[in-house]
């Protein structure tokens, strides 16, 4: 058993922060919380207490979406829409990850950063390769976070650089789930990489492989306009862009991410609450991309799960915390928008997306509640703390001002996670 | 004569960069900018060369919206809007700036992390108080940095604690005009909070000290549904909320700022062209408080000067980068809003209105051509220049994903600027 003291703050619900000033949570052999605790209960007495002060103990971010394979191009080459931004930009940096020296020297870095900014949980894209795919998933798992790694399929409208074919995906998918058997910390995750890249015998090939290996999907969903009207004249017969997914096994017949999601509505938002597909909110991404304001209080209000994700390099920054930010302000540019119909959301909401809602995916992560998962950052928010706020101001202050320099402990699965070699 | 070589970017007009790779700019004893070069002139080949390497040399950071007295407040309490924000957070916090200890340690610290950021030319809001006003004005000059500090004028619908009279704030206007004489790089700006806070007899005694010491003129404006909708009950004469100011000698009779603008259109347009009053857009407070999306793409057609600023603690961050990473992001979600009607900004557009066009509201400031003050940042991107990426995206990166550990060095006109002490 390992006792730590801190100030904690976690979102067993998305209402409000439990707050424990100066208290204590308890983490099993397997990395288990057993309990959190004001005053230390008689029978862990005992034990020796590792004490981090007046440090904040929270639990560490899950990013539900994000390329690894486009982190050279974070923070550039942002002038773009989607669809043109995909050919000029992204696919031909993806294609050099059939370069095994190129896809470890940036996929390193990508790892690396991960941790820096706290995030223990990833759901990633790689490329098509097979090689650089499993070794993104050997990186996860060296470095001791969590991920799911998704190899992708891509065989229309896409460069002859930067396509599989059905057989080819097929075959690679299942050495990656050979490669990784016996993992669960790090598994992998199927990834077509969206409709216009996929042609119905890729989707599916994928809908079959999720039916026989019972594996979660992830791909993008209702980004933007010019994507909707495109996938309107690739898949005639759906109702709805997401029906197009769901009509090959791939929306929530397996658990299911959708990233993006901006103009969900009608069919589409009463498919994902029936199936329980999860919106990944990815802010960050949809201003770079002038893809527009996904719904999230709605969909919130309507049941349909919400996790949080940085969408390198659609996004600029790979911090959560980040994300949580934008998160809160796109909330309240719909409320303005909404002439206030829409209530923006609050800090424990967004931080709740981040943490329990986005981990729900991964099993029982993302709280301090007994029987969770011990993932969590120690913040040193001192150079941050100048005049006496309380808990939930310290962490809002963190949340907007802080960076990497402020986290000073990570943890998953109750070990503690030390910087990635790169 | 002082030389530095280093790879120059700046923006003489908004449409692009002006880029030198290892390239010199020439700064006379007077910190004015002699030329810049890409191979130095005969003229200048015997002078010493203080050699920045493959760092960045830009223009510093101008922030023309920024409060001082609610520094202790950024990064939190972002739960409401406007005007009960103003009510709950607001007004309490900047109430204590009566005492002038609470303000000296606030004040440097404020100080100081402008200098951290980049920032080289503020106009601030301070508040009632002649003292603490006095004091940050002090506080800029002590640093070398340029500044306009508004002593505010409020006498209507502000709480007891922080009110002046008409009386006082002219008596205390003067002492701060008098009390900065002979300063140039800090200079006193006429600050009426907004007309909510002001009477029509605060508001004319305003335009007279404009009219009588031709002083420059600030305030908001337009910012909020609710704010509009009260000014026109407060104001029935005015034909929109700009002509509420214009009527009282304080809408570009003298150079004015106007913080946010986020509903102007029509008849306040057009005053806003005739007058050449700047819109300060300030996003990040927009997105904050829930106010919603300044049009300045619409502001830019018209041919209204337009700055940035960062509106702490409105706005979450001090840093003009992070205000120039919102602008382009807000204006990509306008375009997605106009659907395709409004462009959206490019870099050198939102970096040209941090710089060169804020910087017109205090001379030559904000470019490095000749004549030009030099105000300047030098920027270490190693850790972030992971890639060969050409120099505009270079500064992009930077823009997206640096902060003030880049910074190595600051000049505000022609002195290099050390870091205040706090």
């Amino acid at each position: 058993m390992k006792i730590y003291r801190a100030n904690i703050l976690f979102t067993p619900t998305p209402k409000a922060f439990e707050v424990i000033e100066h208290g204590y949570v308890a983490v099993d052999e397997k990395g288990l919380v057993q309990g959190v605790y004001q005053q230390l209960p008689d029978s862990l007495q005992a034990e020796p207490v590792v004490d981090f002060g007046d440090k904040l103990l929270i639990p560490a971010m899950c990013d539900l979406h994000v390329h690894a394979p486009q982190y050279r191009n974070q923070g550039i080459a942002m002038d773009l829409e989607l669809l043109p931004w995909l050919n000029t930009y992204t696919f031909p940096e993806e294609s050099k990850y059939k370069d095994i020296r190129y896809a470890e020297k940036m996929y390193r870095r990508f790892v690396r950063d991960l941790w820096r900014v706290g995030t223990m949980r990833t759901v990633a894209f790689a490329t098509i390769h097979r090689e650089a795919s499993c070794l993104l998933a050997d990186l996860f798992k060296q470095a001791g976070m969590g991920a799911m790694v998704g190899l992708v399929g891509m065989n229309r409208n896409s460069p002859d650089t930067l396509s599989n074919s059905v057989d080819e995906m097929v075959r690679d998918q299942k050495a990656l789930i050979e490669h990784l058997q016996g993992q669960d910390l790090v598994r992998p995750i199927l990834t077509p990489r969206f409709v216009p890249s996929c042609t119905p015998e890729m989707l599916t090939a994928y809908g079959k492989l999720a039916k026989e290996y019972n594996l979660p999907v992830q791909s993008h969903l209702s980004e933007n306009r010019s994507e909707i009207a495109w996938v309107k004249e690739l898949e005639p017969e759906s109702t709805c862009y997401g029906d197009a997914y769901l009509r090959y096994g791939l929306f929530g017949q397996t658990p299911t991410l959708m990233a993006h999601c901006c103009y969900t509505a009608g069919e589409e938002l009463r498919l994902m609450k029936k199936h329980q597909v999860f919106v990944v909110h990815c802010p960050t991404s949809n201003c770079n991309l002038a893809s527009g304001m996904a719904p999230i209080r709605t969909f919130l209000n309507e049941g349909v799960p919400v996790a949080l994700g940085s969408d390198i390099s659609g996004g600029h920054h790979l911090s959560i915390f980040q994300v949580i930010q934008y998160t809160l302000q796109i909330s309240k540019l719909k409320y303005a928008d909404s002439q206030g119909q829409l209530p923006f959301l609050t800090l424990s909401e967004a931080f709740y997306l981040a943490t329990k809602s986005g981990g729900s995916f991964f099993g029982k992560v993302g709280s301090f509640e007994p029987g969770y998962e011990f993932d969590a950052l120690v913040i040193d928010d001192n150079d941050l703390h100048i005049d006496n706020y309380d808990l939930p101001h310290r962490l809002e202050r963190y949340t907007y001002l802080g960076d990497d320099r402020q986290i000073v402990k990570r943890f998953c699965r109750g070990q503690e996670v030390e910087e990635p070699r790169v």
